[in-house]
């Protein structure tokens, strides 16, 4: 079977671990990876990784000039990197090349220009793009219009480090129709990487829904579950919601 | 707006709770309530219950004849008595009178009964009729479907007096093709009402649905739920899990 | 072995589930329950709670006059009545009877007149007299001084209705030093009938203290391990806390 | 005030992990590490663990002759090797330097030559080291002194690699006399790095002690503990439970 093959924007903390994801997954071939700076140009991230093929060449962000796509062809962009890759990449949706992006801030600007490529390829932007929070996200909807009464709390721990309200809980909060100021309960304790829990409590039963981060890996799993789904689809703008709010709309269920 | 009748059998220790769920919801009018001896003969359950009204005469199983449904008649008939009932109300479903059931264990005979039934009325079995339980139920394969290669494992916590693994967990073991005889662990400590944690582990992060029973008036409130969803549905047989997921096939998601 | 008798003056929602669990342990023998009103009166506390045996006399608050502690000897007085209950017993001080309480909110008088019968005999006072509340915040401070640098939460839930924070949250966070303004976090969904979890948070490692309450008869068996501990001991001044560190101090550990 | 000089046996996984953790602490001057092979002889650890600074040397098992501790000179020993360590340091005793090992499983020779370093120096051998599980091992004693008729069950949690029951589980059933085939329930999924959790049950509360694991620098921190307390201490045995249960014992509660 051929495999996808995939350029990358970003190799920081979490972009190298995304990297390492798709490196390690047969489905996929990362020809080539883009980052801001110079170092390490064109080694191999596989190498760089510990990994023992060559995998990922390394470009700095001003080699990507007007032919760049056409002589180092993907199938799918994935950006880890920040509000400025786009710019870099807008040339990629006129070869059809599919784009997936998780950067969780975007300047105004970038931001339309990546919801513009939705006219000319597969576009798929969410900025928490790990599997467990964005089923969280969809359960606990479903959850609320099937207990409409139920009373609704998040709690979101992180390490003390963190300072501002998750974002994910926000993201939460507001799917759920909760006052975030009142309804989530912000957590900072030592080094937890990071847990969001929705508790529904009803009069006589309590529902809580847990996702536990063990490490940002996590993210690396999502981009792959969202490249594989969108191999294949035509253009247009997707979401990890949508995604698995589709797989809920259409599945089958043992009872 | 008109009331929705009801006529209940039942009132051990779970039945009680039931009953009292319905007298408190001002949807419904709780018509009458037959019960297994002669105790508390035609008296008012709502009074033995402390309500300051009249509602839910008390019947003894052997005052079912022949025009009982005529005489006494009802939209729906909720049953968490035990597996004789059905015999005393099959008459009922010619009559059009929907049915509910939430009894935990059937004989063959009273079971092929029931499931009979479904083609003169609108019937509904379900022997966990929370609408927490059955929330995680298809919740559960929901992830599954998403996360395929997560590692699953149940623990379910109840008072030490419980002997048997719980039913409601093996119910989930099989609905997720899981070994019940290995991937449910079972936890008998003090008074614990009823505790069920399904575990998704992934390489990176860890999801957990929790349901936590604060007492048995949830049968009640899940009983009432699918009363309400009963009333209107032609006649057929249904269940709490096929009523869940065909709201989450048909919900719309916020993101 | 000759039984512990007991006194009670309570016999409110809380009240009657202490006498209830007073009446069920052997090694007690309920002589008289004290309440406000003249409601059953004379009646016994037993039999109004379902057992087949005569124990605990119903008195009402005016029934207590110059000689009732010499007519009804006790060894023992449990108080779960209010502030006033206080001036009623005493005179049982006199009498070398024992004094268990745990109202939670005192007049100043009252409180002051509780604490001057520890000249004249044993006084136990705690408001929250839970075995398991009492051993968190026992060994909560264990683990601060064990760990000092740990960040410290406390997560408190309750029912929907519970208006203020949690007196024992902020006990725990007085006891810990923590600012309970910033570092209690109240959860206020459906019928949670108590639930105290207090989370400590390493860079590496996290540790959480959890209580959950499943009703509120554990209030009685709190008060039944403080009457047993009370008994022979000399007069002055005990508490719950206090009963829990002096087992931590004499302790024998397996390791 | 003088640093603590410091030498380490161990450069593997954890080794390095705790290594690491030694060499940001202030009070600490790591003077050297040994391990198996000869890998980056000579070399600083500091370097290799990306600090800039010049701390722990790197030795190989080999360079340790007659004059070692002589020449290289520490207070404290910390051994996170493997069972044949302690040949290379039994000499160090002489000196008068203390040790401590965190090797999980011992040879029945190497055991019995720690153990006999006692009558030396002091040694402080705990294969768990970590604050918090030790934290739990005397704490859960003290609860089911305090609640003997609690019924107790242990869930732990581990990576789905992990084939074997938990060790530190299995520690902590010793400890409470629970029957280790019956009261461990063992969960294996996903990337999970390790969580013990104490149940207690009683009729009308539930408490638990629970244990979660960021990664094993865990290791380090509590080494680092038992260091710090450790000297000033004469010769003897202890371990890590024995410090906690003597804080414990000696001390001040606020209630």
């Amino acid at each position: 079977m051929k495999k996808v093959a995939v350029g990358m924007f970003g190799f920081g903390r979490t972009g190298k671990l995304v990297v390492n994801e798709f490196i390690k997954d047969p489905i996929f071939d990362v020809k080539w990876v883009v980052r801001r700076t110079k170092n390490e140009h064109h080694k191999y991230a596989s190498r760089l990784l510990g990994h023992e093929k060559d995998e990922g060449e390394i470009f700095s962000r001003n080699d990507i000039g007007e032919d760049f796509y056409k002589k180092n062809p993907v199938d799918i962009i994935v950006d880890f990197a920040g509000t400025h890759a786009v710019r870099s990449y807008k040339a990629a949706a006129d070869e059809g090349i599919k784009l997936i992006s998780a950067v969780s801030k975007y300047d105004t600007d970038d931001y339309e220009m990546l919801m513009a490529l939705k006219r000319k390829t597969a576009v798929l932007y969410s900025p928490n793009i790990t599997l467990g929070i964005n089923f969280l996200l969809i359960a606990s909807q479903l959850l609320r219009k099937i207990a409409p009464h139920a009373d609704i709390e998040i709690i979101e721990e992180h390490f003390r480090e963190k300072e501002e309200i998750s974002g994910t809980a926000k993201k939460i909060a507001k799917a759920l129709s909760l006052d975030e100021t009142k309804k989530i309960n912000s957590i900072r304790v030592g080094g937890v990487v990071g847990r969001h829990e929705i508790v529904f409590g009803l009069p006589n039963q309590t529902i809580r829904l847990v996702h536990e981060s063990i490490n940002r890996s996590a993210f690396g799993q999502g981009a792959i579950f969202a490249a594989k789904w969108l191999i294949g689809k035509p253009k247009g703008l997707y979401s990890m919601e949508q995604i698995i709010s589709r797989i809920f709309a259409e599945a089958n269920y043992v009872y």
